[in-house]
């Protein structure tokens, strides 16, 4: 239960939020340069491009849910529990565990492009961070100013393929949602015309009717479409500090009262943390569910040459 | 559960579902002009307009649910469960009962107007058809070519007032529905614009997209909104056949199958029989839910001198 | 733009919807065993079973819309305008076109297991009925009164897949409508029961609510949910004569008044004619947008040792 | 264009979101006892209880947005352009304008019930602020923690009536609003059944799926449902500034994104501010646009026996 947003209505920002029942002391966390990054079965990067993200820290390791990196490009990991099948490990590609994915992106690539590029001769595999659970099931939104892809491993193989609309949620796989959202393409901000029954003078009754039969549910389809209207309709800010606020705005449409979502369980979800990166800069912007102010973090804030990665609990 | 629609597309027709969870034997009934009508609290007419419609024949009576006249003003009683409030006898006006209404006005009145000055003068009181029963709580939509009136008895008085949509179906009271309709005033019959996301090109998948938002249920708003679709978006046919088999096609976007509505009590509702009259001939179509056929009688195939009334079961 | 529905509450029953902006003389076909069925790359058939259903007769020869067979299995061919990608002629496979489909199934199996097994050794090709014409694109629903297949020409390939609701409309591909459908799950005949603010007692104001939500526009995907939701609440009819009007008052949910969709082009659609095989009679019962009326047209009506096949306008 | 809600799940609660094309400078403004509080039509207050709220300060004089007095009692006003009719002055009743009713209202009634009771002896007049303007078109929401009314100046008369949900938007009345609201009983934050086709099997593809059909547009009816969907289903928080936070949580659901509404002037609509008062502790919590930090300012900060107001931006 997620939403990562990429946008280029002015300076590229991109971010997510976190949705869950839980929370696991989620961190603001840069990797610079000279922190060796370990996989499972690659060779480690012992030089490579900082990052900086919000990770859970585990036995000394950021596990990254969402991050950017010096060179501008950013990737977000979001809950795929239904669709996600990872390979058996070929020895033809790269072999990359799911919570790997993103220093291997990010600590190699400095585009969209590229990651495509890398990602078409990796296998994502089933190893889990903790042999004794399964591997989580994700799907990714990688972007840069340029553009955004979705990575999707599904029973059909790893799909790579271009998001539109830099927008990604949870299930279905992206298909279903680029089909979905053509349900909606009549929604407006502006004051609807009247084409039900010319005959009859039909006055709205209110402000914003133009977008009637936009979702308010809190399901992934419905937060993909609600997600490219706020997206597509909030104007763009140029001032900078107005910019992030606008993409907070943006995210506040898709977020989680605690308990409007009530898993099977019984347990109530809410938005644990929202992020935004200005990917220009290497900033990270995050606020959480108990305290809606924005805080920041930026990369060059780090010694970014250091072997050692900086956290500091949001 | 009822939805009734005055249609001046081309000739006047008008007609009704009658949406019930039983059946009455229902009738085609004449009631030509010498039979005398009889009012539980007012002089009877022993001469008045010859009627067409389909009634409940009890104690040689027509107890009408649906009505024309000889001068062209059709009238429906519909299910108000919820909001009719019958007066109290009044010295300072008529005194009719629910179930009296449509002879009364149908009986006296040529036009709109005619029946709208009569009513302004008359008090719908409570008393029954059988004084072991309560009232039939009801409210009317009349018409005629030029237009048509919402008659509803509610706790303020008795409201009379023009319904622009020729439309009526059931609870609440129509200054609901008038609101109501306007959340649904971009739909169309036409595919839809793409102004969600101009950005990102939108195309429909089905033909038919430019009427999503159009509720499909059977509640009474929903029926209510979805007469308006088609009746407005229906192409008019100028061939006399054609015009009663549109009304037929436009009513079935609202009638019942068995079983798509059970009441609080269990039981299966369904659309027991729908009625169109063309006012200009005085004929009187119908098909009953187990005989989709269409058929019909003419006022004029009754001598309408004739004190008896003519009835066949539909 | 058509709607195909299988029902297995009684009898079998199996018809569909033909919604289009013209018509091509539908005919009641009858085709006797000896009728010389043939391929253009296969073999004739010259002894197969009968087969009876609504076809354009073209060159003397029936170019089935929907048909039934004397086993009991039946075919429709539906509108698949965006998916439908067909193969090139394949010597490993029969190869067969799209408009040969239903005689080549329906002439060979009596089961939908048999016309699975039948069909994955066939590649449908691109041949049209008439050379200087594309090929019509589309899929079918194959049933009997054991099951429901939905087959797809996509660019991955002939898809051969069970159709748990045995419902078949138009775009996208099948996969689309079976998880947008769980978007309607909580849809009911019943009212509702009030969780959204359980403090405040909220008592429906119409029968019939427990559906909102059921979309009412004439698109595919809300044409296949609310065939759904006609088709499991329906209650069944065990009489013959009910069951067949059943089915037909199904139909009328997703049926098209003439104008209520506009084409790109600017003609009005409408359902040109609803048809419904009872497939264990191999009965064919249908009406026309002009004549709601019910007709029908017995596969015993005709010598089925004929060479010859019999036609009667419908 | 506002949303006013109370909530009475843990401490009350009482607050709003004010939604404009511009912004008039709104500050935090504190009325303390002695600051004599003048009317048009009636004899000043000089002693009066204590306020705090947003309000434009005009000439020396707060013209409050929203308030609560010392006593627990709290008042919105927001706007109500179609349906606002003011009365004549009139020599049997107190005689208000509607800029006036809040520090009327707030200035002497320590409670819903003396609230109701003083309005009962109102007129509200179309006097304004500056006599070259019409009188802004208002109606109240109105609440201490035993309870809500809306105070609505409508053609048939001054209505006082409970709001049994505590929430208040705009257009049309509030009858409206408790009608539509029944449009939306089944929503729920659990997992939805299958009661559409229980036959088939259909799971959930995401979490939150039983609040499938909440709108999501900025319609003031849709923000009506999706304030009580949010109230009702957002777990109460015990702590103080968690309960704080909840508050602007739910009004997240409601605010407007600048843009997401655009005029029939073209001009783009924002939600200005949020506010929500503790009025156990007459604490002001408030956020604007472009900061969306939660400040506070309390009632007990001013010496509550001066005569001048106390002003703070906001």
């Amino acid at each position: 239960m997620c939403t990562a947003i990429s946008d280029n209505s002015g300076r590229h920002l991109f971010g997510r939020t976190l949705d869950l029942e839980y929370s696991l002391s989620e961190q603001a966390v840069i990797t610079p340069r000279g922190f060796e990054l370990n996989f499972l079965r690659e060779p480690p990067l012992t030089r490579h491009l900082a990052i900086i993200g919000i990770a859970h820290v585990f036995g000394g390791i950021p596990l990254y849910y969402d991050a950017a990196n010096e060179a501008g490009l950013a990737a977000a990991g979001l809950n795929f529990g239904g669709s996600a099948v990872y390979s058996e490990p070929s020895s033809s590609t790269h072999n990359i565990a799911s919570f790997e994915l993103i220093p291997w992106v990010l600590g190699q690539c400095k585009s969209v492009g590229e990651a495509a590029e890398l990602l078409k001769g990796t296998s994502i595999i089933a190893d889990s961070v903790d042999a004794s659970l399964p591997a989580t099931p994700l799907h990714w939104l990688i972007a840069d100013r340029t553009g955004a892809i979705a990575v999707e491993p599904i029973a059909d193989g790893l799909k790579i393929r271009e998001d539109p609309f830099g927008v990604l949620t949870n299930e279905p796989p992206l298909d279903y949602h680029l089909t979905n959202v053509k349900n909606y393409t009549s929604l407006n901000a502006t004051p609807p015309k009247n084409t039900l029954c010319p005959d009859v003078k039909l006055e709205p009754y209110s402000r914003g009717m133009g977008a009637i039969g936009l979702p308010g549910d809190l399901s992934s389809s419905s937060r993909f479409v609600r997600a490219i209207f706020a997206k597509s309709h909030t104007l763009p800010e140029p001032e900078q500090n107005a910019a992030i606020n606008r993409f907070f705005r943006i995210m506040d449409t898709v977020s989680v009262p605690r308990g409007c979502i009530i898993t099977d369980e019984g347990k109530a979800v809410s938005t644990v943390y929202v992020s935004c990166a200005d990917t220009e800069t290497a900033t990270y912007y995050f606020s959480t569910y108990g305290n809606r102010s924005i805080h920041s973090l930026r990369l060059s804030d780090a010694n970014l040459d250091s072997s050692e990665i900086f956290a500091e609990t949001i």
